[in-house]
């Protein structure tokens, strides 16, 4: 298992003494931003109580604190954490283009992408005892043994776009759902993040404005905003972007792109319609914009299910994908496909900023693809989620909450009826990571939501303690 | 051996026509900028002796060229490369910011990585066959067996700063070369190339003025411009930048940063003088401006070179290196070392651009490092240059060819007496790649300069053919 960076409860055996341990534990709080700048910590009284240590052990630990400069105390009114940074603004939705910090994604990722998949219904990716080790270092060795490409592959830079052999598996790849693309008009990259980074950079300029789902991917909010385009968040519906919002959207800003996930949205779980996806592209073309369409979630869909790019021929459309949530996330494999003048300015691009990805884990991508070992995989993983989707929605609805979409793919969208920022932190006492919905929504907006990862949210504590909460709620603060 | 993108000689044998293969061949010099926008090509008579195929094939040739909307046919005057885009200013140096266009960088880029080793003298790496094939192989097997710590490994997301076993490894190489650098201070990135892009996205904004070694490597050249830098470029003498122009660069364009090669620069193979490196650290302090610290060639240097980074201890300077110069291209393994606050932030970037780097090579140079195998492979390259150096210059200076500066590392800074671009032409005719001067000028100045890489240069055929295109010069076109 990784090593935990999220609070593990106090220890008394420990070297490091209980004051210590408190202190880090909310000093990662605050920087995690689960605890917010102006936001009252704890009484010291309650704070003790609650931990079941002695009162002066808070003192010491808030102390520290005070001394890192994560604290500042308010003559009696008690401790708070320090405005060093706005508090992100709360405006209504679509009032304007939103700018975001990258601050908060990247500790989200941070505690989700590291944290002890037992104890994360919030993680973002399916844990590691659902992947195929044998497979991944069968397919590893065998690029290793393979003599003179061996040789080939582990002494020279990879080829600009991408391994050869990977890029004509993904060819076959994308007929099977429907896309027609030459290996020439596909470059791999450093995973589906790169991808879109790169797409980033190639496609806008800095000012541009760009649509994105809301909810969405907290990491695409804060690419975007560091690179200094203006969101437009669409709110996102059971078949696809709330067209009317988007046109007036388009008619008032002008908009560059639309980024999205079509299938097996990221909360939601919800995927495009086929009427859906047809508005949507004439829209394109009369507001002359292009789509990112973001297909991490590929390999846990069926192959029917319509792709835009596929609809659109890659002509408005550029399609991206990974296979971080369904091989591992360690081999850092990603590809675009686009017409050929995009991919040639996106290989440019990633040729002057990493020179070439590694050919190794490609060819082993390759290898997994080439011998189905991959769509095999995927089979059985689509048939334990299934099994792991009921148990959890089961425990939630027994637990008071309840499923916002139908349940598809990874990630439910689920209703506790609390404050999720203020039960993140509260689950994170008692060390349980979830995804708050506020880190889905392009402002930062508070919910009562949480996305929850189908196979790591089976565990029975988890759901009792959460309905303790809801029994809680409306006593001590 | 690598698929050689370069131009073979026309094969009567392949399927493909004769007439297709000499437009291929034209085509690509075209891309790769070896044939400039504006420039004649040889007439048909000419091309057809040359190529020893008849008109008829030449003029086929050009019209498929003319259908590619490479050529236009001037009235009279014969076929000429198209001005699709402005031929490079040829602007006298210092004369005020540069900006640059990254076609021909990464044209370059693609020559020079993906060519036959045996007929490259302007190769940008170490051959294939001077890499340690066994150490690499070995050194991935055993990342793939060790059990639990390589479940772990192949089945999560990369710490976010990179391999921590790597980073410890490297914090002890750094203190080899006097850089006090904890593991915390280090992050990790894809090759040095990508290590050089997340600085300049997180240090720079679009519009700073930067200063940059003349000459100096293309590559960088263009990424800078492409992110829209304005570069200054500051002659490269043997003990260092000429601090006089840098002085009065740093008063006029008040430069954010310096980029620069400290230690066996490419292309001249010089290295920073003690006593420059001290002048140079008092004026980054009196212009207000950062350093970063280029040490890509850091295993073919002896330990005891002055770095820049060293002598500062990071307060104004940023050191980057990586693996591909010495152990291989294939792993794309780089890094940088910084104070803690700017790691802090490149961290940041590092996530929202590409969430994590593959752990996989990580630990494979992590264990590279930790046995002292890197090192002894280094100084066996070390001494095998010692030879090629002596090797590749006899025969330069039997070819009436001279070093303009003292040979150390790599690469070799050799004046031929004639113009290397077009040089570079007429050798490519031959199937030889170089590498001439303007390519590593930032203002793609023409010269008589082309940069060797002693490795790739001990190949008596080539310094002939150099020898006998000096005897024509003053002869036919």
């Amino acid at each position: 298992m990784p090593t935990n960076t999220s609070t593990p409860a106090l220890s008394r055996e420990a070297s490091t003494p209980l004051a210590k341990q408190l202190a880090a534990r909310y000093a990662e709080r605050i920087q995690q931003r689960l605890l917010l700048p102006g936001q009252r910590l704890p009484s010291v009284r309650e704070c003790a109580r609650h931990h079941n240590v002695s009162p002066y052990t808070v003192v010491a630990a808030y102390d520290q604190l005070l001394a890192q400069g994560l604290l500042e105390a308010r003559k009696q009114r008690g401790f708070f954490v320090r405005e060093s940074m706005p508090t992100p603004a709360r405006t209504p939705i679509n009032a304007a283009p939103v700018r975001h910090t990258p601050v908060d994604a990247s500790a989200l990722i941070r505690g989700m992408f590291q944290a002890d998949a037992k104890r994360a219904p919030g993680l973002g990716t399916l844990p590691a005892e659902w992947l195929d080790l044998p497979m991944i270092h069968t397919a590893m060795r065998k690029v290793l043994s393979e003599g003179d490409a061996s040789a080939q592959l582990a002494l020279h830079y990879g080829e600009p776009a991408g391994d050869a052999r990977l890029r004509v598996a993904l060819a076959q790849r994308l007929s099977d759902i429907g896309l027609n693309a030459a290996p020439e008009q596909i470059v791999t990259t450093v995973g589906a993040t790169h991808a879109l980074d790169l797409l980033t950079r190639s496609l806008l300029q800095p000012g541009d404005a760009v649509l994105v789902d809301d909810p969405g991917w907290a990491i695409e909010f804060a690419r975007l905003s560091q690179a200094g385009m203006r969101l437009l968040p669409v709110p996102r519906g059971a078949d696809g972007p709330d067209l009317a919002v988007m046109a007036q959207l388009v008619a008032q800003h002008a908009p560059k792109l639309y980024v999205t996930v079509s299938v097996l949205h990221n909360p939601t779980g919800n995927s495009l319609s086929l009427a859906n996806a047809y508005q949507l592209l004439r829209m394109a073309e009369q507001g002359n914009f292009l789509i990112v369409e973001d297909d991490t979630y590929a390999f846990l869909a069926p192959t029917h299910m319509p792709r835009l790019s596929a609809l659109d021929g890659l002509r408005r459309t550029v399609y991206v994908s990974g296979f971080s949530k369904i091989l591992t996330p360690a081999w850092r494999v990603g590809y675009v496909a686009a017409n050929s003048e995009r991919i040639a300015r996106l290989t440019e691009l990633k040729l002057i900023s990493t020179l070439t990805t590694s050919p190794v884990p490609e060819r082993a991508v390759a290898h997994c693809l080439e011998k189905g070992l991959l769509r095999r995989h995927a089979e059985r993983v689509m048939s334990h989620l299934d099994a792991a989707r009921q148990r959890s929605l089961r425990l939630a609805v027994s637990a008071g909450c309840q499923a916002v979409t139908p349940a598809a793919g990874l990630f439910g969208w689920i209703d506790t009826g609390m404050d999720t920022e203020r039960l993140a932190q509260r689950m994170m006492d008692q060390n349980w990571l979830i995804a708050p919905g506020a880190l889905f929504s392009p402002t930062r907006r508070a919910s009562t939501l949480m996305r929850i990862n189908f196979a790591t949210s089976q565990d029975a504590q988890f759901w009792k303690l959460l309905a303790q909460f809801r029994r809680d709620k409306s006593g001590r603060h």
